[in-house]
């Protein structure tokens, strides 16, 4: 089977299929135009550059393209990067689907569909099951396919329906070891919490804020479509419950200069927001550590204070464990 | 014409007819219960306690009631205090209306309403006219009669409708000042930006904050009204004009930290947020220095930092310009 | 069976046996000494005046003792106390164990120590077990014993084990659901990581900081019995994974303003101090709720940034869930 | 008439006469030196990298020469930037005055010096209408022609007086609107505040700090005229009246930490200080969406916390209103 | 010889004469008026209250006189305070000077005036030398009587020339040891560093802030007068060595959040701002220390961020040194 | 003699030889390897670039190589570099010892041990006396040859002993100064407080952290060290006089957010932080000041708060002072 990008050791000649996933034109400090390019498949992406990139060049390599790349992997300031020798367009009966390069979450859509479905069969309070189900309806195809963000933590095709089975999963667990926890509310708030996103965000490749994300915001965004999910379902939408859930969502990241007009005031919201932290975090060092090798530390996590980490030399000590990183 | 409270002088003889806008029974040193009440007119309001209160006293002089009250005009850590000697309910043909001895706005309500009316006028976009028409119209007794918060700034009856008179005159003079800002848009958002508080407090007299006000907020309280309005006027709620409106409202407190999701990103926004607070803090230094003595400073002011204010000396250095404090 | 501090209404006569779990001697406004106490048992603590206290009662009523105490349940600025009518020392045949009326963790000791001796042998690496296990040993009486902290979180007697099962089992969630994750070395940090408070603090009764604790403090004090133990056990203090394991205490709060000498930089210390916040404020906030009555707010809590948290009027939102608060 | 630099669209031969406004030497990646350019015209400046220039060309192309240029329009990751294709100097009979090309206030000198008379008039406390005459005289000149600061707003010839007179215009409505502000006082404060700049900046073109600017800054050098002006006019430096005048400059920024040794404590202080900011907002806003297309956003502008603004895409909303950006 | 105040052991009969440093007549619980007071000697001051105070006691008992008090000395919350037993005014031939009961700098004037002139000597750039020598005849008495704060640090009289004598000697021993430094600039800039304090305060005794001081501020107020200094010795205030001072005491703050209008930018500046820091904190260390007992800790100190200190148990680890409070 | 690297004036032609500090391999715009180059002496370092590196070139011109240099002195964007015009390995009879190139403390290994020793013998107490014996023999010779810092401050040969030193010297001052300062800890704090650096750097060359430095830290990793040095000099670890020792140490760094896991609570500790950050400071401000020209800045200090500081012009102020910079 072909190698992957992150299989290439230092110095090793690449030579395989791969996916433009950004293609920039710049002007060298010659005066002569050149890409900037990330190459991607679904081990992840690195950098490279394309010099004196003639008009031709600039047509053919553009982003959503798949190419086949001959070149050497090599390092810049600590971060791998690939020198290019030969690069063309692919021909029939190449690879050419993009779906094929792209970072995928771990499990498929089926999957975490029912895997969520049996989440909102215990959302056993019938206000927040009715909105719940009405709003997963709603953008079923966008939850299920976009990324959590557009880059940071879970930002793979499939990233935003993965992290939020990731919080359901710890909010079980935190439900039956605190049993005043109110896990019909706790279940409802994470499914609905970053289902904004859908909206704030262009789509799950080559991902851009809309308008609507930038002047809104996705936290107002999915709060409004509650409140019209109340209206269509005739749901009295000052109610306790609709409150209470609306709130879980309006609260979630925490603190008000993290974008939450209200920092939470129950119980249940402010365990959503650390499930949501705990979750992003252990994505991100997960993703990092595995693209570092033992004895090493990671690069600079820019959403975690810019913190490195390190990657323990002897995995030995983690006894009868999977491998890290595969 | 009868003494206001503001009006006697440090150990001058109180005697008159006050509200009690605050009476909380409380427990002494000694054990036994005594009253700490505010009384109020319309010149401001001054506390004071009532010591060993029997169980009648309790029933008695509750919050909203009228009394005549004797006492003496006090100071207390520089701050005055009343001490009272006899206090007793009013009897018939005596005052008991309320209304008589609550702060209100300096014009009365169909003085703000003409007012603003016209700056509606002036809205020429037609979505934002509609949409202000529809909610000044929904909202508009309470519009007129709230204060513009609890305490603090504009904490008066009608003082939401007076504060937002006052942003609209500022408005009106930069619009005026610099071609380029959109005045149709400007006045729009100062019209609704705060309208959301009729529905996060109780009401104008013993405001407090309800549980929509503490777990939503006045900022997604109103948007949520602005996104029913479109689809009762079938106004595309996606549109640029409207996703420009809800973006006035929730970015008016201007920093995140301040409880706006998102921080200015239209030059209009930016402005509306900086005349609320020039106006927030223009009544609250006027309203302190009002009750301070030329040549001496006035209370710390909290919602400005702690910070006191000198009021000077000779107010002929204003020449012929009105009393300060009439 | 007899009523607990808190199972007594608003105005209803109390009558029963109390610990004097503070007791100071004050000097009231009139000149004459007072003692400001707080009555315990095991639901809780409730604060009372005791007035005109002779040099007799000053004696009697020390700290410690348990007491008959007729009284009255009152209210005072929104927080429960107990107006005092009459308290005498208990009598020979009366309760005098100081143990019956202090509360405790949920669990007993021996269930706590079976518990946590299922997550040792889970400690696979064999540096990691030898250690904890000589630790556990040397501190096992005080650590069982301990409060958590003095006040905020798990401030009972055991509270110290009972919060760090509670960490090993939300640890057990997370480890099982992020594979890369070493639960060795996880389990391991969450065993030792408050460890050094029995050496902070001065015991599970009227708790006050060592000298040791106030100029060194538990993080560092943990951290040198680690360093200890390797020299006995002879394990290459310098080795990596003795490092790591003094990772995880030392860096434990998470940020150096919270008393860390070092931030994360290992994923398992990053999820340890997760965790620890989690437990910490998931158990604040439900000994608040379980105090505040439905459809009003708890007290605010000074640890979780001073805010207070709602309690929902209607349980029945929570389907075939446990009473809150029981 | 000749087009100017911002009427050149992406990928258009630019081909005119232009001021070298900044000229650096750099040496490139390949050894050779190339000059860092910016070009400007009245209607702003765009930056442009010379090549490979020889000893001759840096003699040539220094800051302050005129020169044709033949180019093209290019953008650079989002900004716009000029391709040099020739350029030399200008010769004989072609345009060579420096004030052609360089931004100017919207105003001329006289027009806002007849201005800002009328404000002096309104002074009305003899002793403030003295000083500010005064120093009105002393920096006449430079007054008028200073920019307002070096970069950020009203970087541009008139700058210090056209941001002084637009501060005056808004002081006016404030003062009318609120009848208790000290108009006087207003006044004086806002035509001194920024006055010192005359001495902390080197002067109108390449603008860099003066000694006295670094080691002392503008609030305090002009506070150490007021105290001359008082001591040449014989008026007594410890009368209220000068105190309160040098605190409308010494507080201007409203907090310590952005330069002001203290914070605003009179009414009239705070007021200056936030029209201060206003008209600086608004003129950076106004600059940087004149540079954006319709529905795209500005470049980030640094002072106002790197955020960017967007520009809306149907100007029709804005009535009758003359078009953005001319 | 007499006892002191805090020669007085817990529990003790005080019996002597002290001066009320403060007297304040506020209203008791009951309604009838106390003097909460303030009593001074030379070793410190304690407060005490004086209950059911007739008007002639008011009268009576006010600030700056001398009482012969009978009372006790006790503890109110880890404080000391006097209970009242009996106070009458002194009479003829009992003690009545005021200055016999301040706390005075441990130097007096004339040795503490000889000690700086020896520093001046030192100061061998004319210009600076002139200068010194004009604003210390200028304000010279006030100079060596004034504190050097209203409160915090070195709070007595003679505590201005005593703080500044010793940051000369700390001045003169980094001189020494690192001779890059400009010890004249160093030693200019320590006499005038907080000289216009003796324009801020009011004065020596019962220390309130001039409006001056609160308009101005200290650091302007001298800077002023170097300037006029300057004009009154023909020194060219623009020259490079008059800046170099100027700097030295606007930058003394060292952060413009402690009211430095420009951060330090020469070394002798950087130097000066942290010996200032030094000496502030070792005086009020040491005093703080000095009323704590052995094994104790002190109150805590607000200005230093309101940590407390250690007072070690066994003095006898300090070998042959002076006891600590003496 | 020959001609040091600061020695050279811009433009002038260099010619002699130099040690490499760094030699990264790094590459071009134009696809070709180069060398980032920094050349050490004993004056300083200055960065080049050496273009068109080939294999031999990146094999020869390692790290820790001597080498004879022909190039140019140029100036890049205000800091000085090379420009490489020749460059070679030095041949047999040429300088290679790496020592004669590298940066030295001003004072030789047995100067700075014999003056320590005095202060050793000032520790009059006999743990403290026993334990710094102990640790500065243990880490004698590291101890006398690691730099302070990896950058920053004392970034030299010997650093650390002799900003050890340089710390007693200004402890000693102080001492004399304010008699309760008790000595013997000061100077026991002062020795030991940075001699963790020898554990957690690399050494004084090419200096990097250890993973204990990384994970554990200077603070603690030489706390640790007392801890053992009590254990085997029989010292019991709980005595007040050891709590004491090991609170200097561990919060001399002064603020949590510095990495001090306790923040000074007593007296000693606070000046040794203090005088810390002074020495530092002083040496910081020194280094880039001999740097600069007389009346030009130095570049901007980053451990500073990113301060540039001003060198005045006429040294003649500071009279007959060595010349800065020598």
């Amino acid at each position: 089977m072909a190698k992957k990008l992150f299989d290439y050791q230092l110095d090793e000649t690449v030579d395989g299929y791969f996916l433009l996933k950004d293609s920039e034109v710049r002007i060298a400090k010659n005066g002569k135009k050149f890409l900037a390019i990330n190459f991607q498949d679904t081990s992840g992406e690195i950098s490279a550059k394309f010099w004196d990139a003639s008009d031709q060049d600039v047509d053919h390599f553009q982003a959503g393209r798949v190419v086949h790349l001959h070149g050497k992997r090599e390092n810049y300031q600590g971060n791998p990067q690939i020198k290019i020798q030969q690069m063309r367009l692919t021909h029939a009966g190449e690879p050419q689907d993009v779906q094929q390069f792209v970072e995928h979450a771990p499990l498929n859509s089926d999957t975490m569909q029912e895997a969520i479905n049996q989440y909102v069969f215990a959302i056993t309070e019938p206000n927040w099951n009715r909105i719940v189900r009405r709003l997963l309806t709603k953008y079923h195809d966008d939850f299920f396919n976009y990324p959590a963000a557009k880059k940071n933590h879970h930002a793979f095709a499939g990233g935003l329906a993965y992290h939020t089975l990731s919080i359901l999963k710890l909010a079980q667990a935190v439900s039956e070891q605190y049993p005043h926890v109110n896990r019909a509310l706790l279940y409802a708030g994470a499914i609905l919490h970053d289902m904004g996103k859908t909206i704030e965000m262009s789509g799950p490749v080559s991902t851009t804020y809309t308008l609507a994300g930038n002047l809104v915001g996705h936290i107002v965004l999915i709060d409004e479509q509650i409140v019209e999910a109340c209206q269509q379902l005739k749901i009295d939408e000052q109610s306790e419950s609709v409150l209470l859930l609306r709130h879980m969502i309006l609260a979630h990241h925490g603190l008000l200069e993290y974008g939450s007009p209200v920092r939470p005031h129950i119980m249940e919201a402010e365990i959503l927001h650390d499930l949501d932290e705990l979750d992003a975090s252990i994505q991100m060092m997960q993703t990092s550590i595995g693209h570092a090798e033992p004895g090493t530390y990671t690069e600079r996590i820019f959403a975690m204070d810019g913190r490195n980490f390190y990657r323990p030399l002897h995995d030995a000590t983690k006894g009868d464990q999977p491998e890290q990183g595969d």
